[in-house]
């Protein structure tokens, strides 16, 4: 039998992974089960997109250029102008979704052993990029207690070597739903300029902000990091259409752009029939975002509330995106969330969560956490609550 | 300024890049340019894809199962069965495209040093993601006079280290047009379970053979390569949907598709609207296929018979996909692909080939040599080679 590869070994399963069989179960036991595991929203995709699609016009679904169509990129490059995003549609490449902008990303800047420093928890893929690169990930600890601020610059300069090349951040993030101020930008734009590295931003959840007065900044906005920023963007939780796949990786630096293009060559072209929904899908209305917005913010508020009501747990108020970590009073995450599916049910109701330590480079943090995705309609969030809250009383017994 | 990897340095570019501002350049004079140098086919796509998405009912556009949907993988098993690969939707990996398929299975069977055999000349960007994974490419030299047939197996077995990972071939070929005998890919067969070696064959072009009498032999056929054998294969060519980015991973190996897994989940999912596309697309009668390679016959006729013309050019007859490699009366074909665009014209005619060094990992081979895409329609096949004939005369002056 031939061998597998020690990359393909080493591979990281996704943290829900083992959990979906009792998920599978339960509904066969007829249970409703509440999906607070995944970031697919609920959310209808914008109608202007689908229209695009339906129709249609071409007889032969073609290869695009390898770095996505001109005008869609034309058309890209102004959404960000109105976002304070000042580039042309010759810094953009269009990908695979977010996935594949960050691999083409760390494809260009690291060789094997090379390492990347992430503040934690991350978004669990990373892992899976990383390893798949060859890459290590130096993870910095961000904590429950401090909102999953920004680590002291202090903290990152400790982890820098030779072989650092690049510090990624989600912004605002998934899973902690943190927003980066302005000051904490500028700090990371200090700190990768002093030591020439790059900034890699996941900007993907850029619109998802809740609070008055509160507002993204961009790692390419006025942080003067023309050479260094790198954005990976995506429109799959913007237009809620996950499964269209298409993303884009940004950049004024030219060699990386150049470097991302044979990235980007190698496998062809970026799909076509996405692409000419995701074109269509930058002319969605603002009512829609408003409405959208509205929404997230009411499931953000409820849910923080209800959980607020539990005993034992904690839980960080999210600014944006759409997740949250939670601190339950458990030993163990993941053995909670399997037990919640295989044995328990409210009025035939359970809920499937992330175990965080997924989420985490370090072992044996987050092994008390969840991750939350509040991608359900408040009505069912509340209920879903309701059989964690349940749930936690009689598992403590 | 942060630093490019040495991995991204390495990654080669595409053989044509550096010809495409001389062709549009060509088209701002007001030149026709025949384009041989592409695999994007003229040919349409069926209407029951097309129809698909046109009437797509959903009103989110949400991720499929990182793995595709069972129902495609399903349809897909049936598609198989019907080609004597018996396999089961569970050894099937719905991927973006080939070239995704063709990264999973590297990343699954090789780490960084690691190496695999190819016989050469070969698909370009086998070169590009051999580099992105770190593995380095031992090439076996297949040659025009034998019309690329197999390399005998002796010359393998020369190669043949404990780095060796796998034997990858494309079947039909991609850039000769050869198609490999019962008795060759018995000889592979005999080989990589001799040394436990993963054989890995691009079989995107399965459909696109010409002859009276000649079939294809599929690795998963019956050759006992359970354990051995990964497929690549693509919805691109079948159907002429190369945008639409599908294509799958197919194997018994039950540890390399629960490794590829594990790559695929990094990735979340295929494209939801391609995969609708590529599921209609199995719907496709029986007559398209008869029309399409009907065409492709009477191309493939045409342009050996005019290339076989012209003083000096020598041609390998390719008896499968829509390529072929020709070997011209010049020394370095690279220098008169940019000629012919830039200086030369016809009628107000002029035509694109792709330089066959590209397609060579061996230096210095394949210099006068370069690949010919038999994807136009037949007059314009005739007009192409009527230039080419006219320029070579001019060029030798």
């Amino acid at each position: 039998m031939p061998k597998i590869s020690l990359k393909g070994t080493n591979m990281p399963e996704s943290p829900i992974r083992k959990l979906v069989p009792y998920a599978d179960n339960a509904k066969k036991l007829g249970r409703t089960v509440f999906h607070l595991n995944i970031g697919q929203p609920d959310i209808k995709t914008p109608e202007v997109a689908l229209d695009a699609i339906r129709n249609i016009s071409m007889d032969i679904i073609s290869y695009s250029k390898s770095e996505g169509s001109d005008e869609y990129r034309r058309k890209i490059a102004n959404y960000y102008k109105q976002n304070d995003i000042h580039v042309g549609a010759e810094d953009i490449i269009v990908t695979k979704g977010g996935s594949e902008a960050l691999l083409f990303a760390i494809g260009s800047i690291t060789d094997p052993g090379d390492e990347i420093i992430i503040p934690e928890p991350f978004y669990a893929n990373y892992n899976g990029f990383s390893v798949a690169s060859g890459v290590t990930i130096r993870p910095i600890v961000s904590t429950i207690e401090d909102g999953f601020a920004l680590p002291k610059i202090e903290e990152f300069e400790k982890l820098i070597t030779p072989k650092t090349k690049a510090i990624l951040i989600c912004n605002p993030g998934n899973p902690t739903g943190y927003l980066y101020s302005k000051e904490e930008i500028q700090e990371l734009a200090d700190i990768v300029k002093k030591h020439d590295l790059f900034l890699i931003a996941d900007e993907v959840y850029r619109e998802f902000i809740y609070d008055e007065g509160v507002k993204h900044y961009s790692v390419l906005s006025d942080f003067g990091l023309d050479d260094h920023a790198i954005i990976i963007d995506s429109v799959s939780k913007r237009y809620s259409m996950c499964g269209a796949r298409v993303g884009c990786l940004v950049s004024k630096n030219k060699n990386l752009i150049a470097t991302a293009m044979k990235f980007a060559q190698a496998r062809l072209s970026p799909p076509t029939l996405a692409q000419i929904a995701s074109e269509a899908a930058l002319d969605t209305p603002q009512t829609y975002f408003d409405e959208v917005i509205a929404e997230y913010k009411e499931r953000r508020d409820t849910l923080i509330t209800e959980l607020n009501k539990i005993d034992g747990v904690k839980v960080s108020a999210p600014k944006g995106a759409f997740y949250c970590i939670a601190e339950l009073p458990v030993e163990d995450a993941d053995d909670f969330a399997q037990w919640i599916l295989e044995k328990f049910e409210h009025n035939n109701q359970t809920v499937m969560v992330a175990p965080a330590a997924g989420f985490y480079s370090t072992k044996g943090l987050g092994k008390n956490q969840i991750r939350i995705a509040y991608v359900l309609k408040k009505e069912d969030l509340i209920s879903a609550v309701t059989v964690l809250k349940h749930a936690l009383e009689v598992y403590k017994k």
